[in-house]
């Protein structure tokens, strides 16, 4: 088989995939909004890997419309320290794809007895991570085999977009969320500026992914599969964060994909692409721009545009791969369920 | 006047003032315990940069004692797309050195006009920050000059354990922060083991530093340290978060910094160190053990440890700078306050 094939039949998956969950989209959201605590404390999100920054995207959009604030949990404090942290009137969303990793479904279970409201989101509706929650919210993306997450990962965020429906009025509607199933099926169709991106990048031994807001989420996972699979060491950073200290890294010809979309958070990081190439630094640009190196569909929300940039960087990560030479499919010494 | 004589005379700088901190213990816990919201709701932590890993500190201190949970805030939602969050019950802390990083202070500003019992840590009693805040908690730490923060860092640190106290019972008391004060002035009068360390990073072009639980703060704090000072691209990870896929990225030879204390959250670390040196990679403990590249002194309880891990890390940063030529006071490109 060839290198990457799994990952890329996968990625293949995604616009089916999404369609069906923009159809669950009354369903679903009726569901959230039944068991969502009243009053509601706050929101607490549950992950690790790939589903901690899908959790990021939906930290983002559940305090926009619950209105209350959001976190991202800390599971060593309920697995290792013994917190005895009360979770009333907090909802509790729990993200693994396997519903398998023991850590998260200790976590879920621990929450829940102290009086969260537990929704799991699964690929898996029989998995221990499942039976812990009162809402599973299973992915329905079929079997993953590919090590590198993707198609979960998408499938999660629109999951999330879902659940935030159940708790407010998200800045974008199920029609949209079947306009981007049909974006992302075109940005899979079109796979060159990705290899173009790809031979510029061939030789790269580090990297900076850096956005901001909602858009945030995509560059903590744009640079977690740039690791997976291509073994740059890639960080993700906001562009906030960026400025406050790690921008002292970025020296002439240090690579950067810089990702935004039409939208409040834009215009900061447009001015830190700006600045960034004053310094050298290449940057690539993931963008609903006509001049971006990585471009995408226009028209998408904000609040969708994570989804679809997301799928970009699978795409750059996967020719990244092959230009160098190595199987995304099977990282050295990764395995696809992590026993923490 | 020398390479990073300013950072090193703001490192000797530490013991004195947690020693102060120390001091101000039952004092601050009041004044915090007054403010409190009952029944609370939770705590948001407000911060951007170094200061957003001494957040990150008191993000499981306080959960721990306060027993609800705790967000690390994200200041684009307020500041960029105007959510409307509620914070009736929260109790929020904002962490600014200067106290006039323009989006720290716009963000609690927000958070106490929703309700929020606001709690400003900074360097200057007169600055905006301050003002915001129902109850500011000077640092007392003197003029920083140097770029990369190290005397607020820590002082933010013991001010936060003063905080926690003021919530619930910390795992320590006063008696120990003393005790602190006199293990960090051990570690800045034993340079040996920095300059041996140093010695071995000198021509790293990227590495990782890792730790679990409250210590994670203090991998983050250390990473950041390394790309202010030394342009390393080093990025600061939980060993949960590291095996679930960046980990592909550990080639024989890469450099690791791995960080622990006696603790609940040792066994994963040390654990982890072991797989990692199977990889071959190149691991450098900072730890209360003795056969630690970078030792720590023994017997600080573990919830202070990440404050005596921090000021070996900060020498760690000031020797590798200056073994590469670099001066750590000024690095290019950054300035002491962030207009973001």
């Amino acid at each position: 088989m060839a290198a990457g094939a799994l990952m890329a039949a996968e990625m293949a998956e995604q616009p089916a995939r999404l369609a069906a969950l923009a159809a669950a989209w009354e369903d679903t959201a009726g569901r959230v909004a039944r068991i969502r605590p009243s009053p509601l404390a706050g929101t607490v999100i549950v992950a690790r890997g790939s589903s901690d920054h899908a959790g990021a995207y939906g930290r983002y959009l559940i305090e926009l419309v619950s209105r209350r604030p959001v976190a991202l949990a800390a599971p060593s404090l309920l697995t290792l320290y013994d917190a005895r942290t009360d979770h009333t009137g907090y909802l509790a969303v729990a993200i693994s794809q396997s519903g398998r990793t023991p850590e998260i479904a200790a976590t879920l279970e621990r929450m829940c007895e102290s009086g969260a409201a537990g929704v799991a989101i699964t690929n898996d509706a029989d998995s221990p991570l499942a039976a812990d929650a009162a809402l599973a919210l299973p992915l329905g993306a079929g079997d993953e085999q590919a090590v590198p997450a993707t198609k979960t990962v998408t499938a999660t965020m629109a999951m999330l977009a879902l659940v935030a429906a159940g708790l407010g009025r998200p800045p974008f509607g199920a029609d949209d969320l079947r306009r981007l199933a049909d974006a992302v099926a075109a940005v899979l169709d079109d796979p060159d500026p990705a290899d173009a991106a790809a031979d510029r990048l061939a030789e790269c031994g580090r990297l900076v992914t850096v956005a901001r807001g909602l858009m945030l989420s995509a560059a903590l996972e744009a640079a977690l599969k740039l690791k997976e699979t291509t073994r740059i060491v890639a960080e993700g950073l906001s562009a906030a964060d960026l400025r406050h200290g790690p921008i002292a890294v970025i020296e002439p010809g240090f690579p950067v994909v810089a990702m935004h979309a039409a939208g409040p958070a834009r215009a900061d990081v447009v001015e830190l692409v700006a600045e960034l190439r004053d310094r050298g630094a290449e940057v690539l640009e993931i963008a609903d721009t006509p001049d971006a190196a990585l471009p995408l569909p226009t028209g998408i929300p904000e609040g969708l545009a994570p989804i679809l940039a997301v799928v970009r960087a699978q795409q750059l990560a996967l020719a990244l791969a092959r230009r160098r030479g190595l199987d995304p499919d099977a990282p050295a010494g990764l395995t696809k369920v992590t026993a923490t």
